[in-house]
């Protein structure tokens, strides 16, 4: 199976033409769409969603994350074998929200892609033919030279910071609801928190919200409230509302929980 | 085969996500986006989307419909057998417009739900795994205990309602041409008329349109007229134009028909 | 396999109505959607499009494109073969940019549609199902008459024209990131200038851009270009951002290219 991560919308013809170049290769694979909305070069969103999702595919998946503004340049296009799947990105900091890479290739056999490359659409001409490769039964290992896996490149991390009473995080992403991911993982907030979440004050954007909470009707509807997010972070969100634009809450605003 | 109808957008993962846990349960079956374009908590547009797409799909097809702003309250998730389909839907009235039920289930078994289950993305945690499991063999009454058919919550009811020389209704839907869905069906027109639909006169927006008709090619571009829509019922639309935002109707916006 | 080019977007569920109709008489057939985001009735972007997008798939696959604002008048409904694909499509315009036509047919053979036909729906009703009975075995020659190649319908063609030291051409799409593509094909600019497409200067919204690159990262961020684009032709583009947006370009832009 193959799951697709890009930022190429579904206005134009790109995201299909990368299935009809594998399924001309590998006719039986599966092919996912996990999203086509990245936002255009968001490197940190396609880092967010591929290591939210991969887990919920079947071990041996292949996932192709094309976030790529350095297309055609000297960034080096990647395999990466993780926890029994293979993703294919560029070197550019997508893997750096995914657990700890077991084996890494630089991906160079150019027998394996499109026989004319354009500069600017590897998805199409490199990253799609290897996926479909890979998908027929082609081994990791002939795809190129194995790399360090400390060379891969990461993004800059800014984990949530303790001070004092309080856990500092911010706003990593905002979905198609208005609800607002943070970096704090549930594992965070149990070592900042773990006996009482209720007890747990949620500040952001100067509204102070009580207790971390598993579902939005805790609240009544149109009430904002922080709860544990299926994504594995907290979310603060609106019951049938759009946080986002009610708090008028953009990415990176800061989050503050006080006990 | 599975269907799915949500109202999670395209830009997250979270319907990629659904298809990666059925493809892990039921690897064969296949999977269709109705749509992933819902308003967001619009319980009325997933009814009538599905009631009018549904039979499009071959027996046996089973249609999850994830529109549920209860999620993780106490609302039933159904399992409900018609016409030779199965869905799985949220009791909160997206079943509203399907014909009659047949026999219907309070999914319940948590054997078949995902191990770890998040209060607010249920469409993963169950939805996905038991549609998964019943497209790979399982019986409809392993899923839960069978309930009276006349519990399940339904949408408030304005049918078209005749007044002397006139039928009432309302618009219901707007599509991406902007076509104007009303809620008089092709059955109640022709009770209304059915001897010549040139003769009836449609008012809506203080505009009255002559007729009602089967092609947009009956005017001229630009012009506005009724006619006999693919989905089962009267709509408002423009030649090669868009009707909502010409005549600026908007949801729930009235139509009277006259003789 | 069965490729789907529609102006319907994809908040409704017309898309998946098709495929619906499609697997109901063809159960094994495999679907790729090529986009649903032409915009409505826009002939010229679906001609442009899935001349550019067949290429990639395998011999024998079938192309719907409906893009139909004539759907219930009497256009006729085609199926044209070249280059071992086959294309279903009203007759309009959309084949324009298609390769030299081999064979055409006008499907008439209402026995393959849907029993009942809407008169604005024949994407469900007439496309869907003979796309699906060509998937499973039908002869192109069983869907209707065979007609004569120089009948069918094409676009008005306005190539680049060359004048003096100069070639002129114009804008024709503009993708999700907001490069423009432009009608100056790489062949075209090989006649142009076969030598050193450095010296090139290409004129737009009243800037000039030197040279002609293939790749984005030969200018610093945010910084436009010109390059050889992936679908072919001549594109405008900017590094990491969008030319569109920020040279407040349209379609029909005219495009000016100097030695």
């Amino acid at each position: 199976m193959i799951t697709l991560t890009t930022d190429f919308g579904l206005t134009d013809e790109y995201a299909g033409v990368m299935k009809g170049v594998i399924l001309a290769i590998c006719p039986s694979v599966r092919i996912v769409d996990l999203t086509h909305g990245i936002r255009p070069q968001d490197v940190r969103q396609a880092a967010l969603i591929i290591s939210s999702a991969y887990k919920f595919f079947p071990d041996g998946t292949i996932h192709i994350v094309v976030v790529d503004p350095g297309v055609g340049s000297d960034r080096r296009i990647l395999l990466l074998e993780t926890s029994g799947h293979i993703f294919l990105l560029p070197d550019n900091g997508a893997a750096s929200l995914l657990p700890p890479i077991e084996r890494a290739f630089h991906i160079q056999k150019s027998s394996l892609f499109l026989k004319s490359i354009s500069a600017t659409f590897h998805g199409r001409d490199i990253f799609a033919p290897v996926a479909a490769h890979l998908a027929c039964g082609l081994h990791p290992q002939a795809t190129g030279e194995r790399i360090d896996i400390n060379s891969i490149v990461r993004l800059p991390h800014f984990p949530p910071s303790f001070q004092g009473n309080s856990l500092f995080g911010k706003v990593i992403a905002i979905d198609h609801f208005g609800n607002l991911t943070t970096n704090i993982d549930h594992q965070t907030l149990d070592r900042f928190c773990s006996h009482d979440l209720l007890k747990v004050s949620v500040c952001i954007a100067s509204k102070v919200l009580s207790g971390v909470h598993s579902t939005y009707n805790f609240v009544l509807p149109g009430q904002p409230l922080a709860l544990l997010g299926s994504r594995g972070f907290i979310e603060i969100g609106i019951n049938r509302g759009n946080a986002a634009s009610t708090l008028k809450v953009t990415l990176d605003s800061e989050v503050q929980l006080r006990i």
